[in-house]
């Protein structure tokens, strides 16, 4: 990607498709001139924008050669109080696509030019607005679709992460201050820094950074979702289960007038909590080689599971039978958590269920019936509630800066040993130095090119 | 549908799904109530909406019990300077769905409710914002997909059709108010009113709304497309060229950066002309009762046709052949017009084939190699024109419209005829009332709830 800021750009920023009204957005040196060879008054008088207000809306048509386009409003931004910093100019036009194409048309004609992903919010970063990581935010933010990874993302983008960065970077500086202090003065053998002192300022960051690298795990379930296998024997009722969790979702979704969920196969919210469920081949020892391959692939998806609901007929099994398979599934959970749920309850059995199965403690369920699944609900979700979420700290949710803290962290452990074995200041320097990049690469202190490339070709056109 | 002015309504109005921005709008007298409730500073201090002056546009925050939701824009309109001519506000909001969802969700739980189809659009038609007709274009400009249908639809909504009907009302009410002005004095046998200049009057009034009622078979073929059929014998290459066409359209639409066109099947923009192609079986005579069927439906697609492309094979069809099988697609054509094609041809046959069947006139083309496809374009756009469509000339598009048109008229007919009759002055004034009615209840003038309601509920949600 080549780092344009002298041209003027402009995408739909709006979704595609038809709708009440579209948003076109411009960002730009030329914004102004550019709109305004097309943008009238009703009499198809020029409009004068450079010389209005900034933050404020105009009425008029666009029109080329006379003939009008369409009826739109028109709202300026004025450098560098805009969200790219630039002069800037959204136009918001009647939702047609044909309208759509011929305004961006004309403003192609009239020297602008298509954006390219992520390019607004590219410009908002290189002109100071946003650091690195609060822009990767914003896209983190329009992919989210639950409460969590939401307001996760809205902390990011507000800077919540960035403060805790600047934080350890300052921390990380006066040390290599003091370090390197020593090192002008080494002739002379005087330790102006305390190697006490220093070891113990670098155990603190490495302790708070390792704190930020795990968070990843968590980071990466809100915003991808908390994997789930459902397993069983075959007739379980893994189906029914799975389609009566989505049913009610959707309907949930659905309640909320005008709007509908871009809804993922398999993925659920409860409370706020993204679940990406799996369904898997039902599980039995077995001879055949074929359902065997089946069975291996159950025990590949528990594995990955962060959660496991291990469902079994009521009816079919007795406690001896659970025990057995319960050891199975057990053998291959690895740290995944089990939730066991007894399925086709009915009202005259319920009890002889409880006394046959209390040790297991199962979850009561009719997912045929639509029965109890609000327990099941509440269980998944204080699962993961026990994994201890707590949203005003700060969690990771973006591998590329759990990769960065990790590299700094290795440096930070080198000079913490070396600091243990003496090892001369200008080494340990290095490593500071080599931390300290590290980390300014997720704010985007220290960046090139093809860093910014592969973040904002991730983004949408308009964004 | 009642008609609840007094309440706040709130809907998204632009397109469903993710994008760079999605925008929230409000319409009523809670709106700046409504939105101040959830509308913040950057340090989540209150910002007060209705002591801002109209047409700017507010930075700051959506945020609820301290949790922020989103940053946004929030643009404000003030009565009756807004599209509804209420109080309005419009959320310019990051476009996740789920920002989206608890975005409305707030304003619900704050007093406004979600808005009816149209209902924005229906409120600014109460507010004498727009009369009925340009409400109406509202819609159709939104839906439109070719230059031609949104210029006529743009027309409309901009007063064009409106205020030709109100030159049709002030005629018919000066003419009315002669009639009863002869009806006050009838018992003194007075003519106020020449008879002869009424009835030249009545036929000129008679005359223009002939004349737009006749605009209503161009215009509905504006608004819905040219149906086109191909005819020819199985393998002429129908399927052949019909993708051939489809293609180069889909070509056009996507060299236009960052839009998608909402592709219909079968349907071609040519020269800013929609085309609806329909793609028959084969056309033969036929003892076969099965494929006899497919050949009557064939027919009957070609009856409801305005262009017919007869597509032959050059290879296969003699001079002969041809005259004998147009012969029988004239046969069904009524006043659709044929075009004759000649697929299939090389370079080596060209002057050949030109010669054979230069008395059909055919377009030659190569569907397969893509050749002479313009020539074919421009011959069926230059039929169209042929039809005389002048876009400055008032077109109506909408079936409603020409059916109060043709009510008027007769009532007007009936007026001439009772003028010729020398029938009493106050039953020719009820059918000029009667004519006014309708006249009037194009423009809503005069109108009810359910014609509101069959008109409006056509919207989409956040118009």
């Amino acid at each position: 990607m080549k780092l344009q800021l002298n041209d003027t750009i402009t995408a739909l920023a709006t979704p595609h498709g038809s709708g009440a009204i579209a948003v076109i957005r411009l960002s730009g040196k030329k914004s102004f001139e550019v709109v305004e060879k097309i943008f009238f008054d009703k009499e198809l008088k020029s409009k004068k924008i450079s010389s209005q207000k900034g933050y404020t809306v105009h009425f008029g048509v666009i029109a080329e050669a006379g003939i009008v386009i369409d009826e739109v409003l028109v709202t300026i931004f004025k450098n560098p109080h805009s969200y790219t910093g630039e002069d800037s100019i959204e136009i918001s036009c009647h939702g047609s696509t044909y309208i759509q194409q011929q305004i961006l048309q004309l403003l192609l004609k009239y020297g602008a030019r298509m954006a390219n992903a992520g390019e607004f919010t590219l410009r908002a970063f290189l002109n100071g607005k946003f650091d690195l990581s609060q822009a990767e935010a914003v896209a983190d933010l329009i992919a989210s679709n639950s409460g969590l990874s939401h307001q996760v993302a809205m902390q990011q983008m507000r800077g919540g992460f960035s403060s805790k960065i600047k934080v350890l970077r300052d921390h990380l500086v006066s040390f290599a201050s003091l370090i390197e202090l020593e090192l002008d003065f080494s002739e002379e053998d005087v330790e102006f820094a305390n190697r006490t002192d220093l070891k113990n300022l670098v155990q603190s960051i490495i302790g708070i950074i390792e704190k930020l690298v795990h968070s990843f795990e968590v980071g990466n379930v809100i915003k991808n979702g908390i994997p789930v296998a459902i397993v069983g024997k075959p007739n379980a009722g893994k189906s029914t289960l799975l389609n009566v969790l989505l049913d009610d979702d959707r309907a949930i979704v659905s309640e909320i007038p005008g709007t509908t969920r871009d809804t993922i196969e398999d993925e659920i919210v409860i409370d706020g909590v993204l679940f990406r469920f799996i369904d898997t081949a039902g599980i039995r020892t077995t001879t055949d080689i074929v359902e065997q391959i089946g069975v291996n692939k159950a025990f590949e998806v528990i594995k990955k599971s962060a959660i496991v609901i291990y469902l079994f007929d009521a009816h079919e099994l007795s406690a001896g039978d659970l025990t057995l398979e319960i050891e199975l599934i057990r053998r291959h959970i690895g740290t995944s958590q089990l939730v066991v749920v007894a399925n086709k309850i009915d009202v005259e059995n319920v009890d002889d269920l409880h006394k046959e199965f209390s040790e297991f403690q199962p979850v009561y369920i009719s997912a045929k019936e639509n029965k109890n699944i609000d327990v099941l609900k509440d269980k998944l979700v204080g699962l993961f509630d026990a994994r201890t979420v707590n949203t005003t700290d700060t969690i990771i949710t973006n591998a590329r800066h759990s990769d960065s803290l990790k590299r700094a962290n290795q440096a930070l452990m080198k000079v913490a040993k070396g600091l243990d074995e003496n090892i001369a200041g200008d080494l340990l320097a290095l490593e500071i130095r080599y931390a300290l990049d590290e980390l300014g690469s997720i704010t985007g202190e220290v960046t090139n090119d093809d860093l910014l490339d592969s973040i904002f070709t991730k983004f949408c056109i308009g964004k």
